[in-house]
């Protein structure tokens, strides 16, 4: 049995031919053009190398028993929680669990154990993504009687930041739940200004960062944000597994003691008189048996972001791809086509951009982009309908995200086909 | 691009040589013996190909935009739910949801709209594993006021059903949880007795059965059974993948509308103001992105159990080495090795044994068959520390858990390695 030899797949070496080097590792990119990686992306090679190596050599659960495979993938699964850690700049004072996805990850908050009372106040935004607006904040609304406050965005699609004082300042908000980059406009929100200044101003409310468009895209630093919650999406949007692997760091000022665990949390001692002690660390949040496997590929996925390529790298080239599609491509077309998209230079992720063609439903948009050029694009609410309803699009946008393997070339093609499906209008 | 014509794995050939003919599809088997299935088992490669084919070819979210890759990875997911609903008889009037793991599926119940007042009783019972005793049920008692009662063994570790009918004529009692089958003693629980006839008498209570133990390793028909929710830890324990691929039937009488959505769920339509329609079927309960491939190999995987071999012939072969085990084995060794495991005959599942040696510590028994004989047992107290403390045994046991790819011949080699230890002690 040499199941102890097990090796880690190595991250990517950095190469000259950025993004052409990295293709190769993605073989589901064929001949498709992929732009929806803001709702899933894919795994490297490496990452499926890590799933495939679980499954084959030393699949267990972690943290029970004493047996040869459940002390190496506890190892192991320790491990990516310490590198995913490291990716989001969470080593220290906080606690870096993994989820079953974003909407999980916020849930550990809000269904914690911090004991809202009525009358406490939520402030959230219209940025939201549902997950960080419907079960947590509107549950607890209406279970708990906490006021829920949804603060608007400026005609740059940027987070009205003196409404949000406004909020603040009119007292009882104990949490503050703020994307840090929008899934529909790519706008980001100045999260700093938000804990530094605005919370810690006003009471002291807590405040919880939804990292799920960010950190695929930008060097994100949760020490550095000031937040004391960063929830992700985890693996589907940053080259890992889908599924048990999204997360959330739960940070600073000992928030996360407050606010956890919630529905179990792993235990270290249990009476049938009632009392459990919890366990310590990440075991405290994750309840049940986790998708080990995907858990540990989700460190191997961090390592091939980071390590392979580099964050920076990353956020540079979908800057620039981004500035491509809008400036050099979509706005150029005669007519019709309207992005929506952030418009503030530096408050904005490279890499998703909506749009609309006149008289194209964006479904239809979206059918013909795939059907007549092999191009994959989301179209609809983008579970944000909120947004859709202020920005007045009841029918959704098209949206094309990018990801660190996307070319200049697929750029091209992409404003060719709108070009084209605008024209035949 | 060819994704859509993506085929699907084939279960295994019904064959002769059963179990050797399909050891060959679980390479992790190598030169250990494994029985620590009822912890985690394995995927055989069928499953594994299923997971690479979804990273490699069609990778995508659910239910969300149009794309040709969401579309297939749409159109399997559902086809999963489909499959694992046949593999419980769940088909018709119930909804089969995907859960992160057992606990998730129990957390569904318990959280959901049930809509627990002070004074409500649940009935669970001591041979549960804390998944179904500490969240949901200790967690409403605590802040919800609920009582909780649990109902004991008798000498032959079968439940006590006297116990349970006085329970429920007390009155109050709202639901019963039980599980099907203990993961310590292999003890089954009379499900259908319960259901139709204790909770039918007293009140119409709620039952739900926790089908982790059952469902791997013998034939389980949630209608037959005529309970409302049947949680199960899925994947890992049953040939699947890990993580995001437990599950529940939430099942008859529309007790699962009651209970439900919780956390979330996906939504039809959302506004600002704040209403939101949940969606139909099992998209009410699934909450964020769920784990598409795992979801979709879990499928496989029912079919590998049920199509390939079928779960009469896994449960009599899993009987006939419990058998061997317990009678011909480990209770003919002499003196100081002490057998815990359901009596009855027919109230046992096959494949889960626990025992003692007297003077050796349960762990480090485990570790001596790890590191002298390659056999990979559990030792502990396997999440049932209630059940420890009513059995009197502080250290906890050793478990030894079967699968369908069990042999005699592994059997043997653990016995005479019991043996050995026991004479050295």
């Amino acid at each position: 049995m040499k199941s102890t030899g097990t090796r880690e797949p190595a991250p990517p070496a950095e190469t000259e031919s950025f993004p052409d080097g990295i293709r190769k590792d993605f073989p589901i990119l064929g001949d498709i053009v992929y732009l929806d990686n803001a709702a899933t992306s894919f795994s490297p090679e490496p990452v499926v190398e890590a799933l495939v190596e679980f499954e084959h050599r030393y699949r267990a659960n972690v943290g029970r028993g004493v047996h040869r495979l459940t002390r190496i993938a506890t190892q192991r699964y320790w491990h990516a929680h310490e590198k995913v850690a490291r990716f989001i700049g969470g080593e220290a004072g906080g606690v870096t669990v993994f989820t079953k996805n974003a909407t999980d990850a916020i849930n550990v908050v809000a269904q914690g154990g911090l004991s809202w009372k009525p009358g406490d106040r939520v402030a959230t935004t219209i940025l939201e993504h549902h997950s960080n607006l419907l079960p947590p904040w509107r549950a607890l609304a209406k279970q708990g009687g906490v006021a829920l406050d949804v603060v608007g965005i400026d005609a740059d699609y940027a987070l009205d930041l003196a409404a949000l004082e406004e909020t603040l300042a009119g007292g009882g908000v104990r949490l503050v739940a703020v994307t840090h980059a929008s899934n529909v406009l790519g706008v980001t929100t100045p999260v700093n200004e938000i804990a530094g200044g605005l919370c810690r101003e006003h009471g002291g409310a807590l405040l919880l960062v939804d990292g799920a468009q960010s950190l695929p895209h930008m060097p994100v630093n949760v020490a550095e944000l000031g937040c004391d919650f960063l929830c992700f999406a985890g693996g589907h949007k940053m080259f890992g597994p889908m599924g048990g692997t999204g997360g959330g760091s739960l940070d600073a000022r000992g928030a996360h003691r407050a606010a956890g665990p919630r529905r179990g949390g792993m235990v270290t001692s249990v009476t049938a008189e009632g009392g459990h002690v919890p366990a310590e660390g990440y075991q405290r949040y994750e309840a049940g048996t986790p998708n080990v496997g995907g858990g540990i590929a989700l460190g191997v996925a961090v390592d091939y972001l980071s390590g392979g390529i580099g964050m920076e790298k990353i956020h540079r080239h979908e800057e620039r791809l981004t500035a491509r599609l809008i400036a050099g491509g979509l706005s150029g077309i005669d007519g019709g086509v309207t992005v929506y998209a952030g418009r503030k230079p530096g408050a904005r992720i490279g890499g998703v951009v909506s749009f609309t063609i006149d008289g194209v439903h964006p479904q239809e948009a979206a059918q013909m982009l795939d059907e007549d050029a092999d191009i994959l694009v989301r179209s609809g609410h983008h579970c944000c309908q909120p947004l859709m309803e202020h920005l007045n699009l009841p029918e959704g946008t098209v949206r094309a995200s990018l990801a660190a393997f996307t070319t200049e070339q697929e750029i091209d093609l992409l404003v060719a086909a709108v070009d084209e499906i605008s024209r035949g209008r």
